[in-house]
C-alpha cells in the first residue's frame, strides 16, 4: 500500500508519525480512540481518485478529514482506515463578481473564504465559532448551520458546484458556476449532509451575497421563555428582515461572566431569559422602534441595542462563548436538536419538568439558534460524580429526551449530524423506510461501504 | 381496473370523458398526442398510495399531473398511463408566522398561495408568468424558477417539508415543519426537480420571507450586449440588494409593443439593448443614485425609474410579455438554456455568429433572466415557411447550439426540465457517468420504472 502511494505523493504528503495518526484520525468527540493506518495529504482531485480507486480495489476502508471540528464522531477513524486529509487542497480563487461566486479547494478554512470574499465587497453567509479551523469541505459534508442560517439557510443554500471523487476514483464534476440548471436529477444535493459517506468533496463553488446593510443588533430580557417565540412572530409579521435570533437563560449568562473577563452584562438587574436579535434595518432607528413596540407589548422587561462595534461584540459575546465557558462547569452532555419552531414552548416546558422531577443532580443549560427551532441542550452534572454514571444516567435521559422530540416531530440532530455517536438516535427521528431508502441510496455511490464506513447507519 | 378504483374513489373522481383524457393527459408542448387510459382526482394522500400501489402491483404506468403549464412534456401520458391530478387536493394551511412557513397540498395554485401568504404580512417568493394556472407540486416536481431566482433561489431553496407517495404505495412523511435537520441523507432534495419520476409529491411545507422592503425598478438602454454583465458587476460590487436583473432586446420590445396595446415604450429614442432592474432598496434614491453611476461610467445610454405602481407594471409588462407576443409572430422554436454568467458575452456573440451566417432565414429574439445567466432563445421563422421543414431545421440548429453552451459549461435547459422534449439535449450537459448514477437513484425509488415513465432519460 505505502509503496504505491509513495509512487504519487511526496514524503510530505505521506504520514504514519503517531502523533499525526491521532490528530488527523479524529474530531472534536471522545468517545472513541483515533487509530486510523495512515494519513495522506493529496494536492489534486488526481491524487485523491488514485487513492480511492486504489482503496477500492483492494477493499480499504477510508475517512475523508476536514478541519476536524465535527461533533458527532464522524471524522473519526477508529478501524486501520486510511485518512484522506484535505488540508494541502486549501486554495481560494478570486471571486466573481459578476456571478457573485467563489471558487475553492475543499480544504480552504471558512474564515480565509469570508475574507476574500469581504475584499470584494460581497459577503459570504456562512458563519459559526469554528470558522478558524472548519475547512469548507466538512461544512458541506455536515451542511453546517451557524448564526445566520434564519436568513441565509444552511450550507445546503449556497453550494452551487462540487468537485466529488466517487469510491471508485470516477470524478464528477457537478455545476460548476452555473446558477440554474434543471437537466435530469440534481446530484450536488446527496453529497451535502451526507458526512462524507457518499463520495470526497475535492472543490466547490458557493454563493456570495450583498454585504447586509445596516446591521442591528441589540439583547432583550423577558420574564418567561413564552414571550420568546411571541417575540419572534412580532418581529417577522412587522417586516423586519431578521438576521439572527438567539436565545440563551441566566445559567449559560453567568457561566459566560464567570469565565470570561473581556465580556460584561449589560443590565442593572438580573433576569432569566434572553434574546438576542440581529436585523437588517432599513433606517437607523428600527431597532430602537423594535424593542419600544415589543415593550409596549410586554414582551420585554429590559432591553438594550449595541450602539457601536465593541457593544455589538459584547453582546454577541454573551451568546457565543456559553458553550466554552458551559464546559468549564465539570461534567456536561451536549445534544443539538431542533423542534418545530411553533412546539418550543412545548418542548423547553416538558424538558425542564422531565430534568427538574427525575434528574435534579443535573443542571439544565439551554441556548441555541431559537428563531430556528434548533436549541443546544447542555446537561451539567451539578455534584460532579464519576464521569462513568453521568454517561449511563445522561444516555437514559436522552431516550426520554429523544422521545418527546420525536413526539412534537423534532429532530434529534439539528446541525451536528449523526457520526457514529447519534447512531442510536436516528431512528426517533427517521422511519425504517427512510432508513432503508438511505442505504440503498448509500449503494448506489459506494457499492462496496469503504467509504467512511459505520458512520450514520 | 376501473372497479377497483370506484371502490374507493367517487364517481366525480374518476374520469375516461374523452376531453378529460385530453386535458389532463397534456402539459402545454405539442409534440406528442395525449393518450391516458384514464384520469384520477384522489383527495386524500390514502386515496394517492392506493393508486400508486395497485398499478404498482400491476404493472400500469402513472404519469402524474398539476397545473400542466410545462414546457417539456414532463406532465404527457401518450401510452394508455393512468394519470393522477392532484387538482382535487388543494388546500392552503394558515400561515405559520412564528415559524415564518406554510402547509400546503400538492394541487395548491402558486398565486393563491401568494395571496395567503401576503395576508400574513410576509412574502412568498416564488413567482412567474403562469402563477394563476401552475400547482405548488409541478413547481416542484420541476424545480421552477421564475422573476425573483437571483434574490430567493430556485424552488429547492424555499421547500423545507414534502409528503410524497412512492410507486409501492409507501408514504414517506419528510421534515414538515422542522428548519433544521441534519440526521443522515436528505431525502427531500431528490424529490425535488426530478419531473414525478421518483414520487407523487402529495404535500409540502414552504418558507415565506420578510416582505420585501422598498422594492424600485428601472428600464436602462445600452449600446451594446458587452455592457449588460459589466452593470450586474456594477451593481453587486456597489452593495445593492437586487430582486431581479432581466434582459431583452428591441426585438423583444417590438414584438409587444405590436402585440400589446396596454404596454406602452418609455424612451423617445430607439435602443438595441435592455435591462429591467429591480433592488430592494435601503433609501429613497438609491435607483436614481444607481442610474447616474452606470451613466457616469457609461455603461447605459439612457434611463428610466418606475415612480407608481402603474409605471412599475408597464415596465415589468415590457419583459413579461415576450414570450407570449413572439410566439404570435409566426413559427417559434424555443429553447430555455443557461451559461455561467461570466461566459453571457461569448455565448451570446457565438450564437448571433451562427444564426447570422448560417441561418439567416431566421430571426433570433434573446431574453431573459440574465443575472442568473438564464436566456430564453427564441428563433422565428422570418418567412413563415411549413412547419416540418422548420421543425428540422431549428433540430440541427439545436445540436450546433447545445455544443456551444456545452463548451461554455452550460445547460441546455436552465428551468424548463427535461421531459420528453429535451431528452437528446441530455448528453450534451450530463456525463454517462452521471447518467448512470440517475438511472440508479431511479430504481432506488422506482425498482419497476412504472411512475411517470420514459422522461428524462
Amino acid at each position: 500500500m505505502n509503496t504505491y502511494f509513495a509512487s504519487f505523493l511526496e514524503a510530505n504528503q505521506i504520514s504514519q508519525v503517531q502523533s499525526d495518526l491521532e490528530e488527523y484520525g479524529k474530531d472534536r468527540t471522545k468517545m472513541h480512540a483515533p487509530d486510523p493506518s495512515i494519513i495522506l495529504f493529496p494536492k489534486t482531485t488526481e491524487h485523491v481518485s488514485k487513492i480511492l480507486s486504489y482503496c477500492n480495489n483492494n477493499n480499504i476502508s477510508v475517512v475523508p478529514s476536514g478541519g476536524r471540528t465535527g461533533l458527532s464522531g464522524a471524522a473519526m477513524a477508529p478501524n486501520k482506515e486510511v485518512v484522506i486529509s484535505l488540508s494541502k487542497m486549501n486554495s481560494i480563487a478570486s471571486v466573481d463578481s459578476i456571478g457573485s461566486l467563489i471558487e475553492v479547494e475543499a480544504g480552504a478554512i471558512l474564515e480565509s473564504i469570508q475574507a476574500e470574499v469581504a475584499k470584494n465587497g460581497l459577503y459570504f453567509p456562512l458563519d459559526f465559532a469554528s470558522k478558524g479551523t472548519a475547512q469548507i469541505g466538512g461544512c458541506i459534508s455536515t451542511n453546517a448551520g451557524g448564526v445566520k442560517v434564519i436568513k441565509y439557510g444552511m450550507t445546503r443554500d449556497i453550494v452551487l458546484g462540487l468537485e466529488v471523487v466517487l469510491m471508485s476514483g470516477e470524478i464528477l464534476d457537478l455545476n460548476k458556476k452555473l446558477i440554474k440548471d434543471n437537466s435530469g436529477y440534481n446530484l450536488i444535493q446527496p453529497f451535502i449532509g451526507s458526512e462524507g459517506t457518499l463520495g470526497v468533496i475535492t472543490k466547490a463553488t458557493l454563493k456570495c451575497v450583498p454585504k447586509p446593510s445596516n446591521p442591528q443588533v441589540a439583547l432583550f430580557a423577558c420574564e418567561s421563555f413564552e414571550q420568546i417565540p411571541e417575540i419572534l412572530k412580532e418581529v417577522r409579521t412587522a417586516g423586519y428582515d431578521l438576521a439572527a435570533f438567539e436565545f440563551f437563560t441566566s445559567s449559560g449568562k453567568d457561566a459566560v461572566i464567570s469565565h470570561i473577563n473581556s465580556i460584561s452584562y449589560p443590565f442593572e438587574e438580573e433576569y432569566e431569559f434572553f434574546t438576542l436579535i440581529e436585523i437588517c434595518a432599513s433606517k437607523d432607528d428600527d431597532m430602537i422602534d423594535l424593542m419600544e413596540i415589543l415593550a409596549e407589548k410586554e414582551l420585554i422587561i429590559d432591553g438594550t441595542t449595541a450602539e457601536n462595534s465593541s457593544e455589538v461584540e459584547n453582546l454577541w459575546g454573551l451568546r457565543e462563548n456559553i458553550s466554552e465557558s458551559v464546559s468549564m462547569m465539570g461534567n456536561v452532555h451536549k445534544n443539538d436538536i431542533s423542534v418545530p419552531v411553533s412546539k418550543l414552548i412545548e418542548f423547553v416546558t416538558k424538558l425542564e419538568k422531565l430534568v427538574n422531577t427525575k434528574y435534579s443532580q443535573y443542571h439544565l443549560v439551554l441556548f441555541g439558534h431559537i428563531g430556528d427551532g434548533n436549541i443546544h441542550v447542555n446537561i451539567i452534572d451539578k455534584e460532579d460524580r464519576n464521569i462513568s454514571d453521568f454517561k449511563k444516567e445522561t444516555h437514559i435521559l436522552d431516550q426520554e429526551m429523544f422521545e418527546l422530540i420525536r413526539s412534537l416531530n423534532g429532530s434529534i440532530s439539528a446541525e451536528h449530524g449523526i457520526g457514529l455517536l447519534k447512531k442510536e438516535g436516528l431512528k426517533y427521528r427517521r422511519t425504517e423506510l427512510e432508513i432503508s431508502l438511505m442505504k440503498q441510496i448509500k449503494a448506489v455511490f459506494d457499492p462496496k461501504n469503504l467509504l467512511n464506513p459505520g458512520k450514520i447507519f
